[in-house]
């Protein structure tokens, strides 16, 4: 049963922007987050405690959050994959931080350099450190709907790392199609098992539009029951190990269909187009989001 | 309830050609022809008996329609808005004729040079005349979800139209989203209050996907019970009156959808996507279909 109202979570500022060519400068990217913010969002991943050297796009993580305007009330969310990132985020000051665990040994092993099992063990320790801190930890299990490396990810393999997501004390568990590839009978089958092992934990859903899915995955999340959704403003990100991986659900699209349904996302649509056609620019490419060329509707 | 298997309308060859600049030849139309149902399509919008001084892209349909392979046994439709179309469908030998019908006067007038009262009376006549031929007929509900002139569309007009076709003998309604405004819910619910009136005729969807709805809502429409949808190779598709509401749901993106969820449809995925880049090389422009640039999955 789908519910009225659901939660962006705008993760264009980092997965957004971690794979574009042209970096953007530390004063856009905070330009970026605050109209986000001012948008209407509410929670918004806006910087990544990744090292720099690996991934430059996310460079000046302390400047971004000490120069963002924290007057909205909104969440800031920064990821996290080790110990050192943990320290970064919490002298930083972010609300809340989200540890990507990959549901298959290829891509973990490429994009973190361990297996999924030393992950978890890293995870546990992260988990219990921000504890000690006081700071809410979101899980995002990725490819979890497939693997650029791996191919089909067993749906056993998911429901484990959200097991043990759930265990170590994460308040919030994304499941994330990180190359595009799944489908909505993929998505209510892949909530209902993880639903079970959750243990009260939150349920998100993170979709790529690579393959002209995101959006009917979407749905079928929301139909579910999931009440939070990731989405980049323009539909802008990719995946440096799926070169082709093109694309989050862009936020304005996503918020047109939610509210043409009916559905709350207290977030406006018409400064969300607006900002992906800014990024756009910023980034000199044309947003894969259709809503700012198309106009919303009625006009 | 969803179907196991899901009949694909191809409307490439009309409704994907309609409002490009590049007007492909005869010879170049046919093998967009031949080969759709050499990749398995079994129904196929080919030809339009519209006047090619209006729609000059929609000139030759009786040459299209002597040249194609028949062999394969698919079913070839031909688009017709009024008597002396359909005389040049019955001679040109098409299997199937499609009247389109809009839900709003706004669009009829502009599109058709008259109300939709009047397209109806006109329809009837059409419909009279194709039974005494023993050529089977179809309606598309133009406009069904939304009008580029008049705004929102009442349901209660979509059901009028529907309820007239029936009446009048149409073996098919089909719900059109012509300018790519529709939502899933809307979907649902014009789906079922259609279905209430349309006297054992069988429902068809016809969705573009202008704002980055369509998918989400052809899997709406098939959860809803619909088991033929309309798409097109490569995505391309348009309206004259509705400058930016380009894209049919793309044939190969939506097979790929289908055919990951467990339904079948008879065509092949990896010839669909390599006629849709094609069709991309000869309109000189990038197919808003994604899948011939990100590739199946698994690989």
């Amino acid at each position: 049963m789908a519910a009225d109202r659901v939660e962006i979570v705008e993760v264009g500022p980092r997965d957004g922007l971690q794979n574009e060519d042209r970096v953007l400068s530390v004063a856009e990217k905070i330009e970026l987050i605050d109209r986000a913010v001012a948008a209407g969002v509410r929670r918004i991943e806006a910087v990544s405690f990744v090292n720099p050297k690996r991934v430059p796009q996310m460079a000046g993580a302390e400047e971004v959050m000490a120069g963002v305007d924290r007057g909205a009330g909104a969440s800031y969310i920064g990821l996290v994959l080790n110990h050192r990132g943990l320290d970064r985020a919490l002298a930083a000051g972010v609300d809340e931080v989200n540890v990507a665990i990959p549901a298959s040994d290829g891509f973990c092993r490429r994009n973190q350099g361990c297996t999924v099992q030393e992950m978890l063990a890293a995870y546990d320790g992260i988990a219990r450190a921000a504890a000690e801190a006081g700071m809410p930890v979101s899980v995002t299990v990725s490819t979890a709907f497939g693997c650029p490396f791996e191919g089909e990810t067993a749906p056993e393999r998911v429901v484990e790392v959200a097991r043990r997501a759930a265990a170590s004390g994460a308040v919030e568990i994304a499941l994330a199609d990180t190359i595009g590839v799944g489908v909505p009978r993929q998505v209510s089958d892949l909530v209902r098992r993880v639903g079970e092992v959750a243990d009260g934990a939150r349920l998100r859903c993170h979709f790529h539009n690579t393959r002209n899915t995101g959006y009917a995955n979407a749905l079928a999340a929301v139909e579910s029951g999931v009440t939070v959704l990731d989405s980049s403003v323009g539909g802008f990100g990719g995946c440096p190990f799926a070169p082709n991986a093109t694309g989050n659900i862009a936020t304005e699209d996503l918020v047109y269909m939610l509210h043409r349904s009916g559905m709350e996302t207290g977030t406006g649509l018409e400064a969300l187009a607006e900002l992906g056609e800014w990024l756009g620019v910023r980034l000199d490419k044309a947003p894969p989001a259709l809503l700012g060329r198309a106009g919303g509707f009625p006009a």
